[in-house]
């Protein structure tokens, strides 16, 4: 398949939308190769993800935004284009936990992840600096505390832009980030919290799901807000745990959970297949 | 939400097929709430389920097949036109096992099949006459033999005829129909087998899975074709087994399998979201 | 299989336990036919259900907790002797939601639930009066408000005691149970909750789950504590929804989670399987 | 928890084995930590994993197998006994894809296998040579063709005889071996295979498995016997597909599932918790 554009947009639902949109693409002599198509009757808003061919469509490239925007306008939409060549660039924050990090590392080497390239490791520890480095990948430590957390967040968003960095990936980053460093960088940084949320909010979720007994736990990709682990969910799992597991046993399980629930989310990031509205997200597939 | 309509469409894939569906939508007035298309690059086909409000269409619902008959011939569509207040006639085939009976009989009753009715139930055996009779549904008792076969099926055949009915429900059917059969009702006969196909096909799966050790059995709603088994898979459901489990602990546990996998089944048929195409199922959500 | 009796163990753990109970059962011609054994290496706490056939066991029925009671003692065990033979009388309570009614009511009926046997129904409403009766259980019609919630709970537990009931099954019974009433019958409530828990204690989960955004719902059963929803959990079980399911999707998901998760856990209570210890259970398989 | 021994038993299923086998253990101080036990009722075996602290227990350990035999003996039992200190030495097979070897790589050097240590990695490739030796692991090239086939495999018993390996796990290893090997590694040799057995026994089970139309795609690991996929299943598991999913959508979301099938038999194998009868596999938990 040759180059494609994708369309996300969002906007009051009203009549003629889908053809108006249809219409521009087909027109200029697109072919559209997926279209999906959402309507939120409670909230009354319309959502659609549609990719289409570009092989003898009549708009350049760099033309296609501005040919798009009185239809944009006419209907009030919030709108992302997508070209399907583009590669973003990923940053993975890490503490000392690594099978995310190894995850990510593996999958990003094996070609699973196509829309985007992994540009830098950050760690406030030192432990998985050999591990990244025979990746190839550029690591950076930066240690932090209370009092030069600010400091040091600057220098990692400095480092960031510098490095045109996209997606910022929070691999079991044991750091809290700050409302600043979250509001460069909205619904771009993906967090995987270690519990079936929005059960076990916050600190140590194992055990706590231990302490109460249940039969099942689970794990949640979601983006960062400024409000802890209460951000757009982007993926859940689960796996049945039984009496027998202690808090070791769950950890382990979970892990396994982890790691695919956090590649999911980063996989259709990557694809842009995630839209967010109202602290929710709907997933195009 | 007022009356819809719903085409489904599939045909080979070309350039401005969706662009000419919407716009003839859009262009007489009808408010698209949802469409949903898919495009199957290996055989080069378009798939695609369309629905939009009715109110304000400028096209009466008995002429709207009339109008778009133009472009479905242009792109040689197979296609399907229904509308919202459609209610198909249901009939449901059983023989001794009634877990599949029960669910259908308590979900018709419940209102969870809003586009079906349920028209009549027919046995081979007379054990469960009273059960459906309690729900104020027609109980046929039709015995039949090798022998007695084809003329059984043609009483049976000349009963759905005159009771109209649209869709055939084998809920744990025992008895195999014949290709004649068969052939006047393709892709509205649905069955449930209890395994998890194209794992043990034929009679005994339990049994069968039990003497080769899995670890997770299943069951598969399907159309049925001419070969047993062996028709479209419209949806299919596992759970965990271990060698704890017998014969008849796994028989039990595939109940509850078997009964909520034909419930889907039913559900999707009802709401003309499934379409078939080489022996397989395109399930719009 | 012949008549069996079965021994739930909870205990401090220590060396030698397991050894006495199976030497007490074979020393006296018992056959273990399952034994299962668990510790909590972190309560230190010792479980072990085992059972064992009585035909040629040398103790009289009638005499088996006696003589077992020396080494109970020594070992400080909180224990419970059953017999293959007893039938618990059950009771099922429900308001106006009819899915878990119905589920039971077959079950009871169809054999799934050979421990038990269904004594009656108690419903704060007169919608399932027919259906109840229909299958040959008494109804019983106990309209409730605030001011008459104490007096209505004494002519309920009086009724429940004449009937002999040993189990109380709250199928979607929308009244809160007084501390008075839940204290006469502790670990012997069963209720189903509709989320998975600890998320979205209390009313409406389905509604908040749609809120959050949550990618996947749950059930949750469990026995009935002083405190809302935070009895020790039984079973859990969850499915996926996408940002296509509305609420009212959601609760027709989730409708089907429910009642299997109820039925399993009254099988298990039925069968023995259940031994509750700090506000958790160990189901013993 | 300090060392422990397990016994793994099975045998013809009669009166007084649970409390002979306990009796022993208590009555030489053994402190009793795990207990499972299990009847095939249809095969009248009787199965059973203990495991107990070696701590004050009156028998050295290297004379409690001649200590068990009359036991043994007497009940015609097949055993085996494990140590808590034992490492098994383990040699991943693997040719092109790499994403099984990855994740035991990662387990290996995660402390996930404590029962066990990797000795050596065996491919008919060289692709893998620079990560597997990244680990600090041993990789062994050993191309294959037909007319060496007898030849290779004599080298690769002779290596795995001297580097005194104990299990064989093939990670997505594309050729398939003599009965000759096998026969050597009997319940020691752990497969993948890439679907839900029985389901597409054989080759290219996710392009047969989307020509089927299947709603769900699984992977099986088992251990390897002379007849193609037909061994005793250890664990299976399984993901859920759309029309949407292409081939190769399948197969990516087939590996997920089979690093981590393939993962959960490795440990348990490693923690002594099989036991293999009658081409099936009690997984005591």
């Amino acid at each position: 398949m040759g180059k494609t554009a994708t369309l996300l947009i969002s906007c009051p639902d009203t009549k003629g939308i889908v053809a108006e949109i249809t219409g521009f693409i087909a027109g200029n002599g697109g072919n559209i190769i997926h279209a999906d198509q959402h309507i939120d009757f409670q909230k009354k808003t319309f959502f659609m993800r549609i990719e289409w061919e570009l092989q003898g469509f009549k708009i350049p490239d760099s033309e296609i935004g501005r040919a798009f925007s009185p239809i944009a306008e006419k209907f009030k939409m919030d709108w992302e284009l997508h070209f399907s060549d583009e590669v973003k660039r990923v940053a993975i924050f890490v503490s000392k936990h690594d099978h995310c990090l190894y995850e990510l590392l593996y999958r990003f080497k094996a070609g699973d992840f196509p829309g985007g390239e992994l540009a830098l490791v950050i760690s406030n520890h030192l432990d998985h600096k050999g591990l990244v480095e025979s990746f190839g990948i550029p690591f950076y430590h930066f240690p932090i505390t209370k009092e030069t957390k600010r400091e040091v967040e600057e220098k990692e968003v400095e480092l960031l832009q510098r490095e045109e960095v996209d997606l910022i990936v929070l691999a079991r980053y044991m750091q809290i980030l700050s409302d600043w460093f979250v509001n460069q960088y909205r619904n771009r940084i993906i967090n995987i919290h270690h519990s079936f949320l929005p059960a076990f909010v916050g600190a140590k979720p194992y055990h706590r799901a231990y302490e109460r007994g249940v039969k099942i736990i689970g794990a949640t990709s979601h983006y960062v807000t400024e409000e802890l682990d209460q951000g757009p969910i982007i993926e859940q799992d689960v796996v049945r745990v039984s009496h027998r597991d202690s808090v070791e046993d769950m950890i382990k399980k979970g892990r396994d959970l982890e790691k695919l629930v956090l590649a999911r989310a980063v996989k259709w990031h990557l694809e842009n297949k995630i839209l967010v509205y109202d602290n929710k997200t709907v997933i195009f597939d």
